[in-house]
């Protein structure tokens, strides 16, 4: 007769938590301000587990001589976007960055100069439809994170019309740009993002995702935190940073 | 007739530059002053890549119930060393960190909380030596880096004299302590790591390594800077955050 483990089983048993945007805000505060870790600390482990879960889901053998478009928004999920941009490139991918409203700040500054001293080109102008869909392979989108609230601010509404209508496919790092943080993809429609990576903890509108690759990382919750808050992550394998959900 | 990639040949050919204490200074610096990363970024990568070399070197079924003592200096060597606990944890070691003389700045204290408040023990008392001969499977080794100068101050004679004592299997992290950062292993004996981790490039005195596993960590030097300094440095496979160099 097999012995059933049923701690393991419940541990597989149980769904990973898809996570309310307060619910997200809440976690991320509890991070900088109980567990003390700094923005700049998480961001970098969060942007490498967005780099290397690209570099899992498109091979840079497939890239040929395309380049990969990262869209970066004012915010964390911009800097998210950055630090990725960063990886990428010592990963031999060519990312050129979409980056048309910087926020001056010590962070963002520092992120884009270590970007543009690693020889990123860093773009305000949104190049043409046809351009984006002969030169480059893929486009990650670092526009807007969890707390992202509609409508999309008119500076960006150009990129996101451009997302919709290409064909190249779409990386978005934790929240589909223009999707609601718990509703999913508004009604007139949205981006439908090829990959998505869920950082800390999927939230919500992950479970309207249809695309074809579910990436969950940001391998740093502590166990007490994701116990208070009954997350249920699924386990990393190994010592690796991202984990396939889908 | 088989056609020779010479620029490919030369690339393999090439040594790892392994660099003296001053240049060892002088691209940290550069690294902080001109590509403006911050210390807490790069500690990150670092501290990362040295848990994972150790995950890759001692799989974690090795150690049944042994625990890992994380040997922790005053600066920034002791910085990576908390990094790579915390990581170390994430990936269901047993770390206990040995951090006897604590350095009272925001990242030390920030670091220190981080470990604390995931269930690392922190202790000031040295264990017997039969204890850690006992309880522990392996010792990390992050007392001092590049910018040591011999001799061993008084608080860290105890800790040095052990690790050369002991049968226990030791992972220095940059440099072996106890050892000058271009000349190696002191005269009088010193300790005998199985495991060194470079970070960002050897120093001098990992030529005179004779343990089994020398990894390098901290992919995060920009090519220029790279070039520069004349580094050479082997390629990482992947998006591997360290690489076998032995």
């Amino acid at each position: 007769m097999k012995i059933i483990n049923v701690a393991k089983l419940s541990r597989y048993c149980k769904m990973v938590k898809y996570l309310e945007q307060e619910e997200a805000i809440n976690i991320d505060l509890e991070l900088f301000n109980e567990y003390q870790y700094s923005v700049n600390q998480l961001m970098e482990l969060a942007g490498l587990s967005c780099a290397i879960a690209i570099a899992k889901t498109y091979p840079k053998e497939k890239f040929l001589d395309k380049s990969i478009l990262v869209c970066c928004g004012p915010g964390n999920n911009g800097g998210d976007g950055l630090v990725s941009a960063r990886h990428l490139k010592l990963f031999d991918y060519k990312p050129i960055i979409y980056y048309p409203q910087r926020t001056d700040k010590l962070l963002y500054n520092d992120l884009t100069h270590q970007c543009s001293s690693m020889s990123i080109p860093i773009i305000q102008c949104l190049p043409e439809k046809s351009t984006i869909d002969t030169q480059f392979g893929l486009i990650v989108d670092a526009l807007f994170g969890f707390s992202f609230k509609p409508p999309v601010r008119e500076t960006f509404v150009p990129i996101v019309k451009l997302m919709k209508n290409t064909e190249v496919p779409i990386a978005s790092i934790d929240i589909p740009s223009g999707w609601h943080v718990e509703h999913g993809e508004p009604e007139e429609g949205g981006i439908k993002p090829e990959l998505l990576i869920s950082l800390t903890a999927p939230k919500k509108c992950a479970q309207k995702f249809k695309g074809k690759y579910h990436y969950l990382g940001g391998r740093f919750i502590p166990p007490k935190l994701e116990e208070k808050y009954g997350l249920n992550l699924p386990k990393y394998p190994g010592t690796e940073c991202c984990v396939l959900l889908n």
